[in-house]
């Protein structure tokens, strides 16, 4: 199978550990190191979390109280992002804030760990935690999965870019 | 008695209605209109917000996905805060988050509603709801209640002089 077929096949694996929370698992063919920073630089950021569109990264201040805000340019319009760091420890865990302009307010809380998973691989996991349960079925059913999926088949592009 | 001793022992109300959230419950000797102006004119809330230490507000857009962020130089240093506005509906209700730079992304979902209570009183009701217990009891061992107390007699003295 060529590296594109598999690509294109995997999908993460998405779960709901609790009533407030989402819970996104994916594996990456890349050593912690690279995947932590296609997470965290902004230039390889910028080629990656756009799926394709996009994006300008107005801020990313990698740093526990560094603020971020990324500003993708799709088709249907302009779409800002924003949040800060609350933790940030290199190259294993990274907890920040997230909020869409769409919808001001509703902040989550994202904790994203990297695990090596041997063979060179590298196992993502983001867990997502929403205010109220009514939040998180919210964004569930936003179609948030194909974004992610997207967007995670973007970063495999880059990775192997990076190899 | 004179209005400075009255101020000196109406204290808020504080209550915790569930496990993530505090209530404060606090009457003002003020029309609505006017205790919704204080909470919401930067000029006037520079007057009362910082407990009689300079604040700075850098920012306070009033609208649905706009900025607030104060800057208090007391005498332990200078303390950061900031949010963004989710729901704003003059003269009755504020949707905001709440964020203390000494504490990036603990952001707190506060809900203030403005209540006219009779003989031109006005009962203002201050919900903060928390992404953890820990989180929410953090703050009430934090000596939020009398900060908190400091700032509605600052509040009552302001409201006064408007009158």
């Amino acid at each position: 199978m060529s590296a594109s077929l598999k690509d294109a096949t995997r999908k993460a694996t998405l779960t709901t550990p609790s009533d407030r929370e989402i819970r996104v698992e994916r594996v990456f063919d890349a050593p912690r190191d690279r995947v932590w920073q296609a997470f965290t630089d902004p230039k390889l950021v910028a080629q990656w979390w756009g799926r394709g569109n996009k994006l300008v990264i107005e801020r990313l201040e990698l740093e526990k109280g560094g603020h971020w805000r990324f500003v993708e340019h799709g088709p249907d319009g302009v779409h800002g992002f924003e949040g800060r760091y609350r933790e940030v420890t290199p190259p294993t865990r990274l907890v920040n804030t997230f909020e869409w302009d769409g919808m001001p307010g509703y902040v989550i809380l994202e904790t994203v760990t990297f695990e090596e998973a041997g063979s060179g691989r590298t196992k993502v996991v983001n867990t997502s935690l929403f205010y109220t349960t009514e939040e998180r079925d919210g964004m569930l059913a936003s179609g948030m999965e194909g974004g992610l999926n997207e967007g995670y088949a973007a970063l495999d592009r880059l990775l192997a870019s990076m190899g």
